[in-house]
């Protein structure tokens, strides 16, 4: 059973199918995010500070980090800039990170200011990208994330994809890194745009836990991706994904409805014993029974007593 | 591919794999309504009337019928009950009804006055009742629920309770009923005491589907019986169970959060081709993110014409 140990200097977390969902905090990346490139490429850490706090407030398990601010020459500016926004992070908040860049040296330089033991996000399948994030994670001792797409692009053959991902855990053992270590994440279509976009995850997901025995991961929100009403795609994505065996995600924890989805998914999934964490965070919170007559849905104490089935009173008549 | 037919005397609904979710509501039930029961006993069925045309309005595929307002004679009472409850209730709405009761009697009373082809609910692997309730199935011609349990009651052993599905279905077959018209309920646990109901579930369902071939319904609320903040757990174990291959689910459907995930696992388990109930339910519902700044999620239109994933700028500054 696939294990992947994550850690800041104080806090270690295991990403696996038998332990709740990881949550990825994405907000703390300027790619898409004008206003936040701006005031990173002018030394104001004032939104990566905000978004730290907040995502971790919110339930973050771990947080992502990024600092590409520009593709004009990101070589030149974003090692620099990764280092500076980790070290803000690592000072701020406690949870893991993960060293999220797509150049080389940033994730070097990350890896060399990351306290404990953060995530490499990410290496594909291409060669290039293989041979030089491999050794980094070896060196390291780092889990990484491995996206199934290679030189040839992204397949929309999952079959592909599932390939690649083998692939790479395959270079990834010539390297000396165990299958543990390998975070897949086997690429979320929008299903606006692709409708059998959530059944090819699911069963990509069903196949890398059983065959190759790896923790998966995924940029959720790219499912609703054009789709009004998204964020509710989203939340029914979060307990399917669950259902399928997928162990962690890079999505945004400041959204209560995907949250409560994700707490919910671990109370049914067996990964939140005896409801623990869920009556703590949700006790509080009003019955929306007490607002709408309707919501009952017809059980009473009486039936509760026999079991909480609707029909438990049926068979005494029958 | 198990393909289950309902219909009302104008509406035919299949319950299948590469369907929408069969919503069956289930407000149509005095068991555990005392105020219900006391109304329908006096003959006013305004409740009843409400709650029909209301689940419809909210999205209903079907519609429940329960008339067993008391346990201390109901084989006196239920027969009539039911046909005048049924007779109110079509004359109503047009959706398929699901005869619902632990009276034989009123099951067949029921049958001889429901339109086009109710489901029977239910029967289950006691002996007496498969002799009883299948042979009505066989000559009505429609298909039934069928409950994993038998005199020995409701086994905590997912086994057992595929082992008396099974039983039913092979006695379905001895009077000429074919599997398609079998809907097996494996029997939701509440979580809150079982804590591994839900991937009981799952197993069950995805069992049922792959061996047995057969459609799939619960008693959905059940399964968060006791715990604070109930409708949360209702609404991801929504899509969890359609993931698992569940087809169909006893429910409330006036409640906004459990249809809007019924929905939203319709689009991602490609039973809502192009998405076109989706949009069409949710296009003028308001984003929260002109809400919410945080909702954004990071993309922007640049990265949805790349494909609409997160990390699309990223292989072509790597």
């Amino acid at each position: 059973m696939a294990r992947t140990i994550v850690a800041s200097a104080t806090k270690e977390i295991i990403i696996g199918f038998d332990q709740p969902f990881c949550v990825i905090g994405e907000r703390i990346n300027p790619t898409g995010r004008k206003k936040l490139a701006a005031e990173m490429v002018e030394g104001n850490f004032e939104t990566v500070k905000a978004d730290a706090l907040a995502q971790v407030a919110a339930g973050a398990t771990m947080l992502d980090v990024n600092a590409g601010v520009t593709a004009v020459d990101p070589n030149a500016t974003e090692p620099a800039l990764m280092v500076q926004t980790l070290e803000i992070v690592q000072s701020l908040v406690d949870v893991p990170l993960s060293i999220d860049s797509s150049v080389t040296a940033a994730i070097k330089a990350g890896l060399e200011v990351a306290k404990g033991r953060p995530l490499i996000n990410s290496v594909t399948g291409e060669e290039e990208k293989l041979e030089a994030i491999l050794p980094l994670a070896k060196k390291y001792d780092v889990p990484v994330v491995a996206i199934s797409n290679d030189e040839t692009g992204i397949s929309e053959d999952p079959d592909v994809r599932f390939a690649v991902a083998k692939k790479i855990v395959e270079r990834a053992a010539d390297y000396g890194i165990k299958p543990e270590d390998i975070v897949v994440d086997p690429l979320v279509m929008p299903i606006g745009a692709m409708g059998t976009a959530g059944q090819q995850v699911f069963r990509l997901v069903r196949r890398l836990r059983e065959e190759l025995g790896v923790n998966t991961t995924c940029g959720l929100s790219n499912i609703s991706f054009g789709l009004p009403h998204r964020h509710a795609i989203n939340a029914a994505f979060i307990p399917m994904v669950i259902a399928s065996g997928m162990t962690s995600a890079i999505m945004n924890p400041c959204r209560p409805q995907e949250m409560e989805m994700v707490h919910g998914a671990n109370v049914l999934n067996s990964t939140d014993p005896n409801c623990q964490f869920w009556i703590r965070i949700y006790r509080e919170k009003p019955a929306l029974s007490a607002i709408d007559p309707s919501a009952a849905g017809g059980e009473t104490s009486a039936q509760a007593a026999s079991g909480g089935r609707r029909r438990g009173g049926r068979r005494a008549r029958a």
